[in-house]
């Protein structure tokens, strides 16, 4: 019986982890779900699990939760995820966060220690990396990605100990804007931007997938998870989401993972690695493979991606880390307001490009470091778009 | 220093085996090359690599390889190569010769122990698959393959422990006459089918590669090599030769190899496995990767396929192994037969399907017993030829 922690266990991957807990046939049990705003859905994951405890966003739905639910332990507030992830047992976290609110919690099960972390909270690696990645291993906390990407960087490294890797290639569909030209980004709609043509998945990392920020940043989670040096990670554009990624090695042989879209396989990959249990995802079939296409992304892909190179290599010429901070913070608001219809498609990338132009980099000591960097990379780009 | 003996170093894999030994700046000896008849190849093959011991097919070749290099130790005949084995010493063996011919010097490999096989002769397993593999683990000699596909599968394989293992799906060219009718087949001549569109082979093989029927022994191989079931082993046809094959989990997920269409990838591999050395392998670029196709085979490779099917089947069924050796047999003697001009293209299968269904299996005990099972073949393909 292996005990699980879900937190953010009301956004998709959340929602998914559960399914894949509970679809599993394997021995489990959740003793802690968390969530933001959304208490009706968690309403009915706390009648399907029976958590011990659970953690949400705001006061007045702990006090709700509580009355309806006297035998579990309820927390709220940031300070609230905290103190149930340090006040509960259990053997693995699934970190489904999302954006920079997944870092601290993060932090904190690192240094309650003895847990296995299934990180689908890119954020946390983006933006606290160094720091991150440092105290896991003097924790001997394991860090098991659960995005499709690294999870098939993961399985196409294993069985491999110390061969040396040539080359990372992240594959990207290219999302639902692949091949536009920047007049054709120009007129884009909210609606056409999180229409992702394979994937099904929040808004924000919808929003992430057709900038190709979202690849951008997986190329930095890449640099942390895997320790490869920026000209080692390359991005094809592979439109049919069939071949998750590829490990080239020295002698020329390239490792790749091939599987449907379907997120099950990575979590339930991240839950009892380096075993496997089929949880459930669709199998491919010839039908599926019948024609697998790669390309080198497009001019406007490279523009989002060079963001990332560009912070990479700050990083390796003078261990300064904070630009990934600026381009994460910066593109979290950046998002929130083309979600709200404050600015355009295109502007989204226009204005990371200004704010990061605008950073002085430095390195950061410890996470209150990163959280100030992102509360300043917001204002900057709030401010870069005229709104503020 | 490894010391490593090339079995069949005149044909096409051992001159590329050389070639890797050579070229791979990690250190080596060849202290036994062995020849059938290509005495002028040998010759310049002993001085590149002053090797202590060498076998050739016939007397007189002995001779005069003896008169030129008396500080060589010269062997002749089939029972010289077995002589020579066991009188040099060696880590590695290559085994790159051609036919059954090949299965002698396997099991004296294995009986002489402490020796890595690198088995590039699949009539080795075809042929005495049960016999073989059972004395390499009781001798505890690995067996690596040399071929591409089984190169690949062996690489998919790693780092999954006791995963369990949903399909082994083997790839397959397709050949020069991929989706060609049997109508479009009656008229192809020699020279046609020797023209493999992506590799370049000795002639058996390629003729093996444009019937399907190099496919369907790679099938009863991976049953061999892998302990599969038939219905686990399936083959899809991949005319760009880029992805060798792929292994499918149970949870879905498909590991994948993918290499330039060059043997100096699996050669290597098969010597320094499970770490891995750059043998000079064309390395893939994008644009080799820009469009992967796969398709089931057609009906009419579905025919040399099933031959092997049907031969695993008997064998799960009643543990008769004879008809793979009877497949094998009869193949070699058509193949000689068609390259001589006696034969047609599509008599090779029609005759083979013949030969197996007027044959009556058996269980083999020992090596004599194949042999002998391989001569009736042969002798039965002839008649059923009509040319005996």
């Amino acid at each position: 019986m292996k005990r699980v922690a879900v937190l953010g266990s009301t956004g998709s991957i959340g929602v998914q982890a559960l399914d894949v807990l509970e679809g599993g046939g394997w021995g489990y049990y959740v003793p802690l779900l968390t969530c933001g705003r959304n208490i009706g859905l968690l309403r009915g994951q706390i009648k399907r699990f029976r958590p011990e405890a659970v953690a949400v966003l705001r006061k007045e739905d702990a006090e709700a939760v509580r009355r309806e639910h006297p035998d579990v332990d309820v927390y709220h507030g940031e300070d609230g995820i905290l103190e149930a992830i340090e006040k509960t047992d259990f053997e693995i976290a699934v970190n489904a966060l999302v954006g920079i609110s997944g870092l601290r919690p993060t932090m904190k099960l690192i240094s309650k220690g003895r847990v296995r972390i299934a990180l689908a909270n890119k954020e946390t690696l983006v933006t606290g990396g160094r720091i991150v990645m440092d105290s896991a291993a003097k924790a001997g906390v394991p860090i098991l990605p659960v995005d499709s990407e690294h999870s098939a960087v993961l399985q196409a490294l294993r069985g491999n100990g110390k061969n040396k890797i040539k080359r990372i290639i992240l594959t990207a569909s290219g999302g639902p804007f692949r091949g536009c030209t920047r007049e054709q980004l120009e007129t884009v709609s909210v609606k056409d931007a999180l229409s992702h043509p394979n994937w099904a998945m929040g808004n924000k990392i919808s929003i992430d997938s057709a900038t190709m920020l979202n690849k951008a940043f997986e190329v930095i989670e890449a640099k942390w998870l895997y320790s490869v040096a920026p000209e080692k990670i390359d991005v094809l554009v592979h439109p049919q989401s069939i071949v998750h990624s590829i490990v080239e090695y020295d002698d020329g042989a390239m490792m790749a993972q091939l599987g449907s879209p379907d997120m099950k396989l990575p979590i339930s990959y991240a839950l009892t690695y380096p075993e496997r249990r089929d949880a459930g995802a669709r199998k491919l079939s010839a039908a599926d493979m019948c024609s697998l296409t790669f390309e080198e992304p497009s001019a406007e892909a490279r523009r989002a991606l060079n963001l990332a190179y560009g912070v990479l290599r700050e990083l390796a010429a003078t261990s300064k880390d904070s630009p990934a901070i600026v381009l994460n913070g910066a593109n979290e608001a950046l998002v929130e307001m083309f979600l709200g219809g404050r600015i355009r498609f295109v502007d989204i990338v226009d204005i990371l490009e200004k704010v990061i132009n605008s950073h002085i980099p430095v390195r950061t000591m410890e996470i209150e470091d990163i959280i100030e960097i992102d509360l300043q990379a917001r204002t900057d780009a709030l401010r870069l778009a005229g709104l503020a």
